[in-house]
């Protein structure tokens, strides 16, 4: 076991570090400041997102085993923005006698999907059927009882729809095995729509959960969040809160986790995990009295946890894809532009950019907006992130040049 | 006039370059990061509040006129977290094709309250009776017409009570114009309780008003803010934000403007102005949908300016200044055992602390609980900062030790 935590010399507080310097990291940053503390990040380069805001930077690769042990030199913990540092570099971490929140054990259901079906089956929790394949035989013996298409997803490495493939029949599945090796088979669900539980929890095993929220896809990427879920069942919702309260105190998750569900007319099944700040939870910025950026850093801390209440009844959060106004042909206004009209028409939207370079298809930022009508707040959403994106208009609220 | 405004070749956004490094920097870069930005800070040390959180930080004094050069180079525009610029460095910067906001012109109003007094008379904007002292003579023909005791100010350079001289009668007043020359006398007003009217304004002349706030002051130092100041007429209100909009417009204001108000039997009085984001707006990063920290690098960039709208109909802000727990013989919990239990009892209070070491009386940081009942929210706001504070734990909110 580690012995007493470090903290600052300086403020007499903890210093959290993280491996990985995306807009996780940074808006984990922003809560950081308030709580007293500086971020200490682990970014590929000077100019990610993370690594442009906080001061501690250590330019570095999540997979070299030094850079990690030296972003942990006093640090009173280790914790991601993202699932890929290697579970042996996390145990060597352990070994030097850091802190690792989540630790590797937990953390492996989060980079490894064959290892999280194995334990959720083990658990007798609600998931797709699914298949450990590797071969073409054991695709169509498993198409034989779920019926085309198959989902087939490499059990790592894969996020935002990557390495997640949809075969309609075993002439496409002999490619995807001689690339990928073992494949994870899932049925492909008839499912109503996805939804996201999250919950964190601290090592003394406090647990603290948000309402359960809607995630509409576009292009297998996280499009929209909107809390709480519409129309989502009181039972249901509280059966999903139940189940992501179960898998994270029973895979001794520390900090937060999202449980990405796949709603279907019986009910819910549970699609994949991530142990960190997740997309479905931005709302909670200004949504919910607690951050999950904050309440990150409480549970990796082993803080009490903060209050999860809503501030509002809707708030939905819509992401910025680069689109159109990323392109290099763009020819309309320029972001900082943009920015000003998107101001200019909604007043009371909240843009959280993360000051990466526009390349089309690309996180750029989200926009969240809040209020008491969810059509009402979800046009408004929409329409200012399809502003930014793309420089459209959106006929509904259309609006004279101001400037 | 300066040319085009330079933005970050990385990020295609500005850069807003921040005069000193306290709190007020720290939160204002927090706010940055949202918009896509990232604060770059000249600061005394690498030690202060915003020098730990930002990654681009200037070590330098705000009265060095080479420091303040190279910190406005490539920067859109360079804005304060003090008054303690010397104008001819302001005008220096102005000459060299800097933006600077607020402009040297406005901000002497916010430096020098002589000169406040003499703009105030010359707008008939209301005041306590004044003169310019600078002989016994001067104060005691003065006293003749508002009676003892007067109140005696340093026109330049106080702050929390600091240069703020109560006296008596003629004895007491030659030692202070021997150490401070020239002084700015005003009546003692008989006052109901202090107020504060923020608004910010742009460039482009747009001008943003929140609500109405009470401050407590104890010891001359800020302690408490109330929004919306409570039992306040809706006239009265409404008049103080018009006098505020008006002295915006008349300086020429660019940023955030804070107008210290006392209230009377009959009306509201001027007694300071702040341009720059001020503790008596703390409380809008939760209580506002827009903070006067974004606000301000709204204005001070020319931006469209965000809601002002509240988020709650109660929020109280409290003031942790340097108390009990910061004395060398205090022997109770440590300043992150503190933090435990605050956040375990109090969930929902949102705390900012703002790394600074901790001494008596220093301001440290500051916590925001928010409600619907005045008595309650107030309450809460108020036992939790004195347990950060001195440890004391109120009986009221009495709690077992959690760890």
């Amino acid at each position: 076991m580690p012995g007493p935590a470090p903290l600052s010399a300086v403020t007499g507080l903890p210093v959290v570090a993280m491996v990985g310097g995306g807009q996780l990291a940074r808006m984990t940053h922003q809560a950081a400041v308030a709580l007293g503390q500086s971020l200490r990040v682990l970014s590929a380069g000077p100019d990610e997102s993370a690594a442009q805001v906080t001061g501690d930077v250590r330019i570095g690769a999540h997979d070299d085993l030094a850079a990690l042990l030296d972003l942990a030199e006093g640090a009173t913990v280790v914790t991601f923005d993202h699932e890929h540092v290697p579970t042996d570099h996390l145990h060597a971490l352990e070994r030097a006698g850091h802190r690792v929140a989540p630790g590797p054990a937990a953390l492996v259901h989060a980079q490894d999907k064959l290892v999280l079906r194995e334990a959720l089956a083990a658990a007798g929790e609600p998931q797709p059927a699914w298949a450990r394949v590797s071969t073409v035989h054991g695709v169509t013996a498993f198409a034989d009882e779920v019926g085309w298409p198959v989902v087939l997803k490499t059990p790592r490495g894969g996020y935002d729809g990557k390495g997640v493939f949809v075969v309609h029949g075993p002439d496409e599945v002999a490619d995807l095995l001689e690339r990928h090796g073992v494949l994870l088979a899932e049925e492909r669900v008839g499912m109503v729509r996805e939804l996201s539980a999250q919950v964190a929890r601290s090592p003394f095993g406090q647990v603290a959960v948000w309402p359960v929220v809607e995630t509409v896809q576009r292009d297998g990427v996280c499009a929209e969040v909107i809390a709480p879920a519409p129309d989502l069942a009181e039972e249901r919702a509280a059966l999903a809160q139940e189940l992501a309260v179960r898998i994270a105190d029973r895979l001794g998750v520390v900090g937060m986790l999202a449980v990405e569900l796949f709603e279907t007319a019986d009910g819910v099944l549970v699609n994949e995990l991530a142990m960190r700040p997740h997309n479905s939870g931005h709302w909670t910025i200004e949504g919910s009295r607690t951050s999950q950026f904050e309440q990150h850093l409480r549970a990796v801390l082993d803080y009490p946890l903060g209050s999860t209440a809503m501030t509002v009844p809707v708030a939905v959060m819509a992401n910025v894809l680069g689109g159109a106004a990323s392109e290099p042909e763009w020819t309309g206004p320029g972001l900082d532009e943009r920015i000003h009209h998107l101001m200019a028409h909604w007043p009371d939207v909240k843009l959280h950019w993360y000051g990466k370079a526009q390349r089309p298809g690309r996180k750029l930022g989200h926009l969240t907006a809040l209020g008491d009508d969810l059509a009402e707040v979800r046009a408004r959403a929409v329409a200012a992130a399809r502003y930014l994106a793309d420089g459209v208009v959106d006929p509904a609220f259309a609006f004279a040049e101001e400037h």
